[in-house]
């Protein structure tokens, strides 16, 4: 079994190995730059996790891993394009860099490059599951970020409707990184399905998070302008959840201040914060998130492995859900 | 052994039984859209030629042949954004009729849902060579659109380079289906190779031809405005060739005309021809079109299958390189 750190180290070792070619530069330069951007390779870990809970032999899935942070990186730089982002990261995305034309492009070869991998790995007739799990996943990340687009101009999104989106612009491809670790070492099928349902629960309760820690952040930890959404006018869970339990005033209050720009940012962030906490909206989030929490939790209990197998991975997603608010 | 028009309805069928998804609606009723444009279907029709080459039992090739006509279509719907294109075949394009959004995302989930297809072949220790095959050819589809991207600035584009791009950005995908088709039916990889670089060589050919007929084509069959390239300025294999082996006095005619748009649409496409012709251009140009078939059609009859089941497949290249000027 291996640590989180030296799981990461043979990622960015395999990454160091196999790089895009040299030529033509226009093209392949984007996708390495937005790679050393500074991402976590989350998913990557993941999908070895999911291996090593039934194999010893790990590089064996550095193929099928590289594949699907490749897939990440492709929707983020063509996900930037859409949402014509500035910034990732801190850094020019690459539209903004370079141009649209090169975002659609490099983006485009990145999503190839990652079937390229996935379909080497050393068993061929594994290789057709494997494109299949990735395939639903990916189309459902399609699917969601539609849904996101869809959502910017839509007012009546319901509570149900926005679990969805996350869950498949997010949460699923968490799950299909685990459930391919599993079908890469040929687990059982309830088992890379548990494993499946434990990353998707866990992506959800970790977006839903992501929400509260964007209002509710340590300014010192969070590493984004804590408030951030609510000077955008952002419809998330937290404004979702008072647009349905909030008093009538409190509702009304809200929405006013949501159609609107902020003459003072700070003004704006505590007059929205107080709705929220006047209404006991961070502890009904916080609820929410924790059933998620709970029921992924469930899943990874269910995968018939050795506990001790599956500490590595309790491990880092205890962290990545237990902030600090 | 099928003919054309048996092959034809064959993908349609598939095609129609295959549909996408109802919804998201915005993200799967423009891939609806665009393979309802009125396209050939030649890829298609090359995979599965190339597969009854081989063996009777062609329906089995149907789903990678639909993966070859996503592919074509979601390069398509990118590079209409890149080119800023406001029309295909005469319809409005994806990013114009919605927006560029929407062409982005849509073509993303049409690539994915070709290797959707492409993974469903029957055989599963086949599909990872199928992929193999299809990522190296839409690997070089991307750099031969970078490379299209890149000539727009440079006005130092050699003639080798241009047929470069041309092989990348167009002919290797025909050649690619044909090598696929071969590849369903278990052929001997000798034969795939000669497949893939018939079709290769006989789409630079093709598109030589195109280049041709967009200034000498028959206007009541060419489709196009005759002379378009011209008033685009566009730097086509004549204008390469005139650039450098037409008299210097012409030379610098064409360089002239080449950098000013045109007042008199006719006069300038009558005057730039006039440079072509009294330098013999097309003359040039269908002889290099001409060494490129043949060397097309060697490859062919170096295929190791009785000439008869080459008939249907020699036919049709046949009538689309023998256009009439």
């Amino acid at each position: 079994m291996q640590t989180l750190p030296s799981l990461l180290a043979k990622i960015n070792d395999f990454a160091a190995k196999n790089p895009f070619p040299d030529s033509p530069g226009a093209l392949y330069e984007p996708c390495d730059y937005i790679l050393t951007l500074g991402g976590k390779r989350l998913r990557p870990a993941l999908l070895l996790m999911g291996y090593e809970l039934f194999r010893d032999d790990v590089d064996r899935a550095l193929p099928a891993a590289w594949a699907v942070e490749l897939f990440h990186n492709f929707s983020l730089m063509h996900d930037d394009i859409m949402d014509a982002a500035p910034l990732r990261r801190g850094q020019p995305t690459v539209h903004t860099r370079w141009n649209t034309t090169t975002g659609i492009l490099s983006g485009d070869v990145m999503l190839i490059y990652a079937y390229r991998f996935l379909a080497s790995f050393d068993e061929p007739a594994t290789v057709p599951g494997l494109v299949h799990t990735f395939n639903r996943v990916a189309t459902e990340v399609c699917e969601g970020q539609q849904l996101d687009v869809n959502f910017e101009t839509r007012a009546d999104v319901s509570i149900p409707e926005y679990l969805r989106m996350i869950e498949l612009k997010t949460a699923v491809l968490l799950g299909g990184a685990l459930e391919m670790g599993a079908r890469c070492a040929q687990a059982p099928q309830a088992d890379a399905q548990h494993l499946y349902h434990f990353g998707r629960l866990a992506g959800i309760a970790f977006q839903i998070q992501d929400d509260l820690l964007d209002t509710y952040g340590d300014p010192a930890k969070f590493g984004k302008q804590v408030g951030g959404d609510i000077l955008q006018n952002k419809k998330t869970l937290l404004v979702l959840k008072a647009l349905e339990t909030a008093s009538e005033a409190d509702r009304l209050e809200l929405s006013r201040r949501m159609q609107t720009g902020a003459e003072n940012p700070d003004e704006k962030v505590a007059a929205v914060r107080a709705i929220f906490d006047r209404n006991n909206i961070p502890g009904l989030i916080l609820a929410e998130k924790q059933r998620f929490q709970e029921e992924a939790f469930a899943h990874l209990q269910a995968v018939q492995v050795a506990d001790e197998r599956k500490a590595v991975i309790r491990q880092m997603i205890e962290e990545l859900l237990v902030r600090e608010f």
